[in-house]
């Protein structure tokens, strides 16, 4: 049995997870796509036998030879077609961010509640990556006691122009949050974030690197350094502090060459090389659970949490303060481990 | 397009494969398989949606809706089937060994020779292995110099108790026998054994660990350290030493732990656990390769060579003396790069 | 030539010392030692041949065989022996604290500068140990561009039953507030210091772990993880994070051995364990320069710009505010790289 | 109580040992120095207040202002001083080689034990570098079991000229001959060189690398891979494979250093560099031993056998077989631990 998906957004996270599809995963294929510029939906569509191009996301989400839909749309779009997911009674698989704000996120929310059951998946794929799987099993698994900070860096070889200190928080901390919120099945409390020297490759006034503070509810503290003209490579760090031992992500494994005066390892120099196998097992996993009639990983409370935080944290940048995140009450139905 | 896949042996292996082909990757299924057991075949095919049961390999291998075959039946019975599948026309992964015995593989390159085409490939996964493929990279490179020596060790965890010194070769040794022709692109020329003191986890008369000294054409010397009772992990080793440089296999990268005076890692437990990305990748290659029109990978000769290579390591482990290894001229079929 | 050294408290670290000199350096012995416990003093003189035992610090000072002092009893008594030192125109080797107080330690800068030259050096080793030194040398090469961050942990195994939240900053975090200022050249401007969740080994009311800012005047963010029931080992960690690359202390080198599914290294377990080459390079500084008729490492204004950034920190633990370093202006003495 | 050495051979390791015990060690001084070439010992003596400069080796055995004697001189005179010190009740620290032939070490031999009693210490200082103790303590220890085999490698940056490839073994792959005999409390019952595909640094007819395999009396198999033309830097390694696991030496700890897509460590560039820290070990024991009245470390034994190990290696080296190495009986005064 082949799951049909339908694929909203066909630029360069869109095209990768198309490939991923039909070229590395098994038990589905794309059936439609669209995108804002349907001249790209259509070159896309070209290598996609027997795919559909549809003139909007609503006519694709309506298409009955779709069975779920993927959203990787531009973010400000996420809250329409999630919504119209749902309506439809199917199965969403929303790239980051569920929604742009609060608000958005918060109707989504309602939706699925209204629901009555799960029917979004945001792509959260750290969840997902293989290193963080076993910094997990270390922190729950109780052998180094309970856990009670956090550090991580979240590195950038480099952005666009057009790149901004909020876009720091919004598209590279955003997965430090919940990887925070994850690790410790736990709520973010405050948010400070502290403006370090800035990097002379940044231009005036755009303050990288960062430094985030997240205090969990539990008291547990994460620090994030976020940098993004790193240079040197997409370096993704982390290590979590237990009252009997630590946890740390290891550099990546690959072969060490010896030469001038020196051993050297690869640091990877992309997100895509970096989490590659990350996105594959986080597609298996959707695939298989909405085969099987659900859904499964990061919620759409998991997404309208970290919208929360990252506006928060937005607040606490342009504030200089320790800022509060606040959450409505969580619903039921995102009660369950 | 997606390539009906005949499987003939549906043991652990062949199992294993099977899962991967429908469970893993796009591009193909799984249309017929067949066993020494046909019981087992059976339960096999209950999974597997509109998948025929043969009664032998041979009505597999005719069987219309067969586009290409896997062998991973009993090593012996190899040769039948790869000669049947090129008989037929149909492409063939088999699993190592190509055939158990110089005159087998023989017989397979001459019916492809005869055939004018590659047909066969054979499952030396290493070469898909991520790490082997950085490491020969490296070796190509050129920036390091011309490759002197290589150093190996192949640890199993425990072996069955039927386990033989013979197999050591055969069974593990192969593998670091096939790394070396395709690392250095150069066959072998001679082998010894030798026997180090002998682990006490071995029973009397089962010489393990081996040490298997290859002479390859070119002069580089491959060590490899073959040991089956290794008890702490699948730990495989292996470092290129080359006039300007090394380059060396790192440890699995995985999350550090600091716990009770030590900082560590994990080893591999387990073939599947350390290769499974690159039987992932091997397949990919194949099913591609396939859908195309042709085969990819090591070779019906790369699969001679490693036997005929085992043999004369098995004749030195017996005689105690260094042994040449001899095989026929390479046909053009396999000149290229 | 053999420098006559006196060796003000004879406890634990002043016992190390006086081994180190009598059995581990060339180019002094000690001549005279006091203690608080005179009989603690007599005990050690026993094993010296030749050293007098004094029945005060100014006693063992003004002694003409005792060509110059170490002090290394009670922190709150460190100012007097320092002052009387310099009075009488000989070096001194005073361990951190240099004096506990910023007062005091005005009074030392003072007088020191009324002298006219250093004679003060005070024990901040980590500035001799190899690791740091690549790290600064790293820092300073400009390889890897302008520094922008710094993280640090600072992880003892266990504390005493008396141990406060205010010694994590003077006994711990003292050594990372002079790395700070020696790694970056540079002073700090504010602190603030965090409370992340409290260990469950740490009684009530003591806040361990501390999470110290520390901001240089350069913009410079210095992060130091300060914990002092990590149980696993004393664990100093240290990444300094450059426009164009980081530098990161690396595990301690050892034997690393694979067994039951893990490979492992050693973690130090104390600080006598990590850093006893940075002691024993510290001393051989000190000696030679010493005999060379000067001073050398870590002077006066380096140990109160210490002293004042403790006084900062632990104001900030109480108060939960970032507050700002105030130091004096920089005498000229002091002005030399 | 400062012990009164004298230096036979004052080229480039014996001005280190002398700098070592002048300005790095406490509890010896260079009383005596002599050379071939006097005037460089007259050099070298102007540095050392009250050294007196010798004519004659023999003189300075003679002299009763020395009480021990650093034998650093070119090794076919090793012998004579060896000997002399012996004659003279005196405690002779005597570099590698003890002597160059099997007859010259037998006399020593012999002269130590009419004398009753070990006067002589060999130099092979890797018995006190830390990895190696570190190592050492893992085989012995008995959690990972019986050692079965040692995989070393020994590489330098680069050779004079005039280097050969007996030189290869006996300056070079010496070390690793003491260090299996000392790692396994063993003899070496058998030697086989082979030689890999030669570097094309290495002029012709000399063969660089060399692979030497040395069979322990227990069966354990210790392979070495010597190269003196690794450009890369002084590079030593080491595994010892257990029945329950490995030990192996983990790269030199450093500062890691994350720039330009990758992550590196430095390499050593001389044996200086690698082994400092175990050649002032060595000399710390050797001082406390004999001050003592006694002496320590590898014995003329000790010397012996690795000499006629090194004359064994370098006789299948050019016979292309396996040779055994035949040793004399042990004496009584070397068969305490």
């Amino acid at each position: 049995m082949t799951l049909n998906v339908g694929v909203i957004g066909t630029g360069m996270i869109g095209q990768d997870h198309i490939r991923r599809i039909t070229h590395v995963l098994s038990g589905a294929r794309v059936a439609a796509v669209t995108d804002v510029d349907l001249d790209r939906a259509r070159t896309v569509a070209d290598d996609l036998p027997g795919a559909v191009v549809h003139e909007t996301g609503q006519a694709l989400i309506a298409d009955a030879g779709v069975d779920a839909v993927i959203v990787t749309s531009w973010g400000p779009t996420h809250e329409e077609y999630v919504l119209a997911g749902i309506a439809a009674g199917k199965q969403v698989f929303c790239e980051k961010p569920l929604a742009t704000t609060r608000e958005a996120c918060e109707r989504i929310v309602d939706a699925e509640v209204a629901a009555g059951r799960r029917l979004v998946m945001v792509g959260f794929m750290r969840r997902y990556d293989a290193q963080y799987g076993a910094m997990k099993a270390a922190v729950t698994g109780g052998a180094i006691g309970l856990p009670l900070l956090m550090h991580a860096a979240h590195r950038n070889p480099s952005v666009p122009d057009h790149y901004t200190s909020d876009m720091i928080i919004n598209d590279s901390t955003v997965h430090d949050i919940d990887v925070a919120r994850w690790m410790f099945d736990d709520e973010i409390a405050a948010i400070t974030v502290l403006k370090p020297r800035r990097s002379t490759k940044a231009r005036e006034g755009f303050n990288d690197p960062l430094f985030v503070l997240m205090e969990m509810a539990s008291g547990v503290l994460v620090d994030v350094e976020a940098s993004v003209n790193a240079g040197f490579g997409y370096d993704i760090r982390g290590e979590v502090v237990c009252e009997d031992g630590t946890v740390e992500l290891s550099e990546s494994a690959g072969a060490i060459i010896k030469s001038a005066a020196q051993f050297a390892g690869r640091v990877p120099q992309s997100w895509p090389e970096r989490f590659a196998p990350a996105f594959d097992t986080e597609f298996r996993a959707w695939i298989a659970a909405v085969t099987a009639g659900g859904t499964t990983g990061p919620s759409a409370w998991d997404g309208y949490a970290a919208t929360v935080a990252c506006d928060t944290a937005a607040a606490a940048l342009h504030s200089g303060q320790r800022e509060p995140v606040v959450l409505r009450e969580r619903p039921d139905l995102y009660k369950e481990a």
